[in-house]
């Protein structure tokens, strides 16, 4: 009974079609069902984007573990700061100032060292100055009389904040002073302006920066204990990194369009990875640029001493960069679809890749000697080999002509037609020839990372090693041998 | 009578030398004499220095109005938003927190009008997610009981903090969000931490809210109002510039190679700004990206809309970088000793400062094309005219062999002894081939800048030449070369 009821009171739609059969029409779902499934569409997009951040957040957190610590170390400094809210003594210590300190530790924790320290210096020195400057004009002008106070302060703070963030434009300035800039036209603004209402400035001021301090000196100190994260270990580590992917894909270059031009190319994609590594190097200016900057301001920790010269890693890091140009222009000619003959290919080859080796050995030696900073014995005995390679492929070049000029059997003509077949091979060894000559130009380059890397060595007091005796084995003297082939470059 | 006084006061000292004859010994100048002596050294060095540092200043200013003007913008806007503290019923309003509202216009005026809307949004964003986030858990935990709050309250800092602080890694928010999240870090710790000493919660949040609203809506309107600096405007004139350098610097090093090379270096070193020009390209790349990333905050201005695709700048940018890559090792060839014989040098100088001043014209028309927002009518025919001269060069690189397989009086050897006259032909023409084949690639690259602002053009909707009869002039199709002559490459 219950059944039939249920069913009456449900109206059913029905259309008698031409042929004179009729459809029941079923009922549309109801806006809430739609509404429910268009929310559900939604949130499950939602979840899956979430989800995907998560994953990809949870992969960074893997591979570099400093980072998750670091932020460790920031819920630790604001947990430790805001103790001075919780205990009475503190916080009438701080005159209810205690909200800086908690400010300070947010703004002033940075990755690195350097960077917590730089930030930190600037802000006790752009309170401090302002601070002074501040009371000492607000000391001036209530001597005056109190009518002229507000023009004379806006006046100060309009002159002054224009004049400050003109200064933040400046290069060196930028560079090193831009955030105690700011906190310079801050503390002074804010001083001023509220020196109108407050009487007791001086006190304020006093606890202010007294908050400041503590603030500071928390984030310092924690950034340096637990688990510091040098800027200047992170650059010395891009640049020896940045080292290592040069010489790979040096050798990966050369070597794919050696071996593996016949191959498919599914296969040379694979490797694709090192043979890309030097486009690291072409876009770590920047970072490299603000390592610098930060790793200045550090006190000496592990094998590097307060006044590391870390300037000329910066050279260094330019004159892999003049190296890395090269190496994408080389790249273009391994790409290209355009193939020498392999009877000349197979010719160049093994003093292509032999220069190559050379090349890479080099640039790997020169990052050993970073790593281990020890004055290498060998770099002046592989730099000679490399150019003993350079004359050699030098030489095989001359020797190209000659070999098609020859009637070879390459076009298949019996009769030597000079022009025709020394065209043909001309065109043809196109690409071949600028990769010798581009591997000719990465060897004088490299000369140039020798140069930067030794003069590092020299300003870092690298040791040298003990056993001397394998600079003997120099077959050919490396100015020398450089001075030959740079000529004919 | 007074000066015999005077003389006999002054002790005078004197020395017998080994000739019979005596000497006076001057007095030493006193310790008082020699600091001021010192003391004025340093102050001149000092005020030399100052005196450095606002010539640089002064010449900064005159060459970039705009950043004085912006210096100006700062001044006005703390300037006015400090009359909140000095008329009483607004300072009333704020219930005492006018000190946020210039916190917040220090810390968010930026140069370009992006940058101060992002800057804005993220800190009101930032700071009403932490505000309300912070209240609830306060109410939350107010419910519960009082002795757990202060441990709730430092695990809650602690996990968010360190959260917070972690997604500041992940590059798609650090890209876009990196301040707001400090800021909910900021916001968050003070409300918590401070939560447990006042009551009025809830009306300090709503009066700090308010400031920050008043503080940034300030800071927008002046920066969009007064002569404004837009960051996409910035962006499109970066690489509209660096575009004209880019020919200029191609046009230079070729040009440079084949007529000044017989001049003095001196001569060559007077144009060295403009064939350096490339080097601007190839350090743009961080001021690009940051500029991209504030355009896009940015609403519609002058002839750019809200949703104009600033991502595609960034990608003509990194095939101007490829161009770049390639002019940087052309400049290698340039400036390398080895010297071509006069006569190769001769034959080849025509085609190749026809490859070169063609190249340097699609450049140059698509800059134009930028300037202008109309798109390009000829940069087809030009692309086409390029490729010719390209298939030129190419048959002249052909041609080149027979020039000296045939005895021409290079070594005067009259025998034409075929292994050494072709070897040093192939040696000695190493640079030039080198050029050539760089030439070729840049070309190629130039496609691809082609492309990128072909797409741009699409994209961001530039109107089209009424005059479309100039494309039939195109002598060849334009994709028929390009396929043709990549196969050479």
């Amino acid at each position: 009974m219950a059944q039939q009821k249920e069913l009456s009171s449900v109206t059913e739609w029905r259309i008698k079609m031409a042929d004179g059969s009729s459809e029941a029409l079923a009922p549309e779902p109801g806006f809430a069902c739609r509404a429910w499934l268009a929310l559900k569409v939604l949130i499950m997009g939602l979840v899956l984007k979430v989800c995907n951040f998560f994953r990809k957040a949870w992969d960074m957190g893997q591979n570099e573990p400093k980072k998750v610590i670091h932020c460790m170390k920031v819920g630790m400094a604001l947990t430790v700061v805001s103790v001075f809210y919780y205990m009475r003594p503190l916080y009438e210590g701080t005159g209810g100032n205690a909200m800086w300190a908690v400010m300070t530790v947010v703004v002033v924790f940075e990755n690195t060292v350097g960077a917590t320290v730089s930030k930190s210096l600037n802000r006790i020195c752009g309170t401090l100055i302002a601070g002074s400057l501040a009371i000492g004009i607000h000391w001036v002008v209530s001597q005056s009389g109190k009518e002229f106070e507000p023009y004379i302060n806006g006046i100060s703070v309009f002159l002054l904040a224009s004049a400050v963030t003109f200064s933040r434009f400046i290069p060196s300035v930028k560079k090193r002073f831009d955030y105690g800039a700011m906190i310079f036209i801050l503390t002074f603004s804010l001083v001023t302006v509220s020196g109108y209402r407050v009487d007791e400035l001086l006190e304020m001021a006093n606890s202010r920066f007294y908050t400041i301090i503590i603030g500071t000196s928390l984030c310092i100190m924690i950034t340096m204990i637990i688990c510091p994260i040098w800027a200047g270990e992170e650059l010395y580590t891009l640049i020896t990194r940045n080292m290592d992917k040069l010489a790979y894909s040096l050798d990966g270059c050369v070597g794919e369009y050696f071996n593996d031009s016949g191959s498919s190319s599914d296969g040379a994609k694979a490797s694709d990875k090192t043979l890309l590594g030097y486009k690291c190097v072409l876009t770590s200016k920047a970072t490299e640029e603000a390592m610098a900057n930060f790793a200045r301001w550090e006190p000496a920790h592990g094998r590097f001493n307060f006044r590391h010269p870390w300037k000329q890693y910066l050279k260094i890091g330019a004159s892999m960069r003049a190296c890395a140009y090269c190496i994408d222009a080389l790249d273009g000619c391994v790409n290209s679809d355009n193939e020498a003959p392999e009877l000349i290919k197979k010719h160049m080859s093994k003093i292509s890749l032999k220069v190559s080796s050379e090349s890479s050995r080099v640039i790997k030696e020169l990052a050993r000697t970073m790593k281990t900073m020890q004055k290498s014995s060998t770099v002046d005995y592989l730099v000679g080999e490399m150019n003993n390679a350079v004359l050699e492929l030098q030489n095989d070049l001359k020797s190209l002509p000659t070999l098609f000029i020859n009637p070879q059997p390459l076009q298949g003509t019996d009769c030597p037609d000079k022009k025709n077949t020394g065209a043909v091979a001309l065109m043809d060894i196109l690409p071949l020839v600028t990769l010798a000559s581009l591997l000719i130009k990465i060897s004088t380059r490299i000369e140039g990372m020798v140069n930067a890397v030794e003069e590092l060595a020299e300003m870092g007091e690298f040791k040298s090693v003990a056993n001397a005796n394998e600079k003997n084995q120099c077959p050919v003297s490396k100015t020398k041998v450089a001075d030959e082939h740079k000529e004919d470059v």
